[in-house]
């Protein structure tokens, strides 16, 4: 039965299809290939002395070391959703700990609230492109995509109403920096957005992975902190529609899994009991050491990732001017990781990746897989948070020269 | 909106509701109280020196450390895998790691082939009682829930049988000294079971998390185990329906949030496949240090912990056999942490919660929430995990003479 398929998958589980890309990426961690492919976070930088000394905190009392070991609520570890209602009150949003759970990762926060709001049919919109972990996810429950395309302020307004007026359950987006194309919404657009939430009713989640990578221009308010302007104004409708989806994955470190949730108590509530149903709770030694080390290192980290990750986006951008064929286009991101190239009609992003890695060892992530419908195959993703300056100069010089000659080829025949 | 719903919940989540019985065991955590509610382990026998050792060992080495917080693979940690395969293969289950998928605690495993194998309106089988917990999550994805009785050898094969004529998707259960029952299912029983499940091709879910808290009586093979010994007999169909979950949240700790699927490969490849878009991996550190202390502490641990419940379980059988009034019945496990209660039909088990805790301080959780269907309100589950035997005794002295006043009035009404 090895090779066969298990009797009575679910229609949802059915579609889960291993992506290409991963397998592919699986071969290429070989040491010759400067990967762009990435987008994790740059282990040279994680705070292992605080969460060291974190360890040893918790482990040396032995009243919480009991503690921390045991079973915990499904809400989550109250002093750290303390911290982050406090961190998320710097932020301009006002909220307390009944309105946050905790969940593994902001991955888990995706499908939580996919699996709270999807039946099977419904429409949600999602930006084109879109983080690809969210439309793996949404799809396991079947929902019928509406995807809104992008200029560099985010999603077209015209286009997003359209999709609104086929009453979709939510609109899903990363307005910082955003995974994969490096776009962020304007403070107008914002606006605009959120004033056509309130108007059709339609929930936006709000993923915020990237928030504090920003390495110029000033911090944008989060649609959770414009929206709570709108409700303390006059034209209010008293609806909570902003679902803030937070994470200590790209700041601190992703491998004790802590994400969260925050939203409406009404919505919460339901989640704290899908929490519950699905995992019980998150590893309760983990949320008390992201406690501590969001308390000692959250701010210091913040400023040690914007400066080495700042040099490598400066980096990649003036080699990208510098070297790439005038009819690749990209994208400037003000923060996060990631860049986007968007290439001529007929190059396709997948088979350049076979030809980069083979001739040149250069790696990235082809553009198709981050989209929902419709996908533009002439699209590649490019990710600057990993490798020293040099070596991702190095990278994008070779891939400017496949392109080059590519192109040239293209002209000849 | 706070006191109302958010907008747009699914269906499957709309259903999930606070168990009234969580509610009511938060307001008696008093230290008066002696509690056989919980069903937790004892946290004063975790093995908190290997942990410590372990985060020390990880955290020393550099290299070890960066992997340790970083994103990793959505199977697992590989030598993790490899230390469940030969645990299993210690009780006679052949396996590889490519069989084996972490999940964060067998919850998430129950979750997650559910969210496999279930269609709104498909039938699953259940043990009656069952597992409070399976039966919360299996419900998110509306199936049908076809109950099974029990006897002290397990479920009756005749009702099972007829369960399966009605093609469910699975038969879940406990084999080991259920929760809630504290049953066993008998060698000859688990085979007739097997045999059913080959010829009504039904997948078999077996949830073995107290499988080595055994305090007498031979270890009885595993579902996995002899599903095996069919299959390299001359009479196989060469399918493998038995799905195994394992858990070290029992004997180790369930603060590190790791348990496991051992299945056939076609099945384990879409559990990692939804893994990946669930919560991508769990915890990299917690894997890591769950397989240092695994290797350091499970057997030690399995021996620490069967002294110490077995003398828990022995004082309160010997007290409800000498207390209890002859009309109560209750199950005598050969280990595990619960015994099982049936009172006199018109004695509610919530009913008599809240006198128990009011009048003599003692709490348990009532049995009719472990119901899927056709609840029985007379029953009432013991755990025996937590406590000092005197205390355990002192409990039960105090509940039977609460039983016997009960129904005493009652005869004389």
């Amino acid at each position: 039965m090895s090779e066969s398929v298990f009797p009575g998958l679910s229609l949802g589980v059915q579609e889960l299809r291993a992506s290409e890309i991963r397998e592919l990426l699986k071969l290429i961690a070989r040491p010759e290939i400067i990967s762009f492919a990435g987008g994790i976070p740059d282990p040279a930088i994680f705070p292992l002395e605080a969460i060291g000394a974190s360890y040893q905190r918790v482990l040396a009392d032995p009243a919480q070391a009991k503690e921390a070991f045991q079973y915990s609520i499904s809400e989550g570890y109250v002093p750290l959703r303390e911290w982050i209602a406090g961190y998320l009150k710097t932020h301009g949003i006002e909220t307390g700990i009944e309105r946050i759970l905790i969940t593994s990762g902001a991955q888990q926060a995706i499908d939580f609230l996919g699996r709270a709001l999807i039946n099977p049919g419904d429409s949600v919109v999602v930006t084109s492109p879109s983080y690809l972990g969210a439309i793996q996810v949404f799809n396991t429950y079947q929902p019928k995509f509406l995807s809104v395309p992008m200029d560099n302020e985010g999603v077209l307004l015209d286009q997003l109403e359209a999709a609104f007026k086929q009453k979709p359950k939510f609109f899903y987006l990363t307005p910082d920096f955003c995974n994969p194309a490096g776009i962020t919404t304007s403070l107008a657009r914002r606006e605009a957005i959120l004033e056509l939430a309130h108007q059709y009713g339609v929930a936006i989640l709000e993923d915020s992975p990237y928030e504090e990578l920003r390495y110029e221009n000033q911090r944008i308010p989060s649609f959770a902190a414009l929206e709570q302007r709108y409700l303390a104004g006059p034209d209010s409708d008293g609806r909570r529609l902003v679902v803030y989806i937070g994470s200590l994955s790209k700041v601190l470190t992703p491998a004790l899994r802590i994400g969260w949730i925050n939203a409406d108590p009404s919505l919460i509530n339901k989640l704290v009991l899908l929490k519950q149903a699905s995992d019980l709770h998150c590893s309760t030694i983990n949320q008390m050491v992201a406690c501590d080390i969001a308390k000692a290192s959250h701010a210091g980290q913040v400023q040690k990732l914007r400066k080495a990750y700042k040099e490598r986006r400066d980096v990649m951008l003036e080699a990208l001017e510098r070297c790439l064929p005038k009819e690749v286009s990209f994208t400037r991101p003000d923060g996060g990781m990631f860049i986007w190239l968007e290439f001529p009609e007929g190059i396709d992003g997948a088979e350049l990746l076979a030809e980069a890695v083979k001739d040149t060892h250069v790696a990235f992530v082809p553009g198709s897989a981050f989209y929902a419908t419709d996908a533009k195959r002439n699209t590649a993703r490019l990710s600057f948070s990993l490798g020293e300056p040099a070596r991702i100069r190095e990278g994008i010089e070779r891939l400017a020269a496949l392109l080059q000659n590519k192109l040239r080829s293209n002209r000849a025949a």
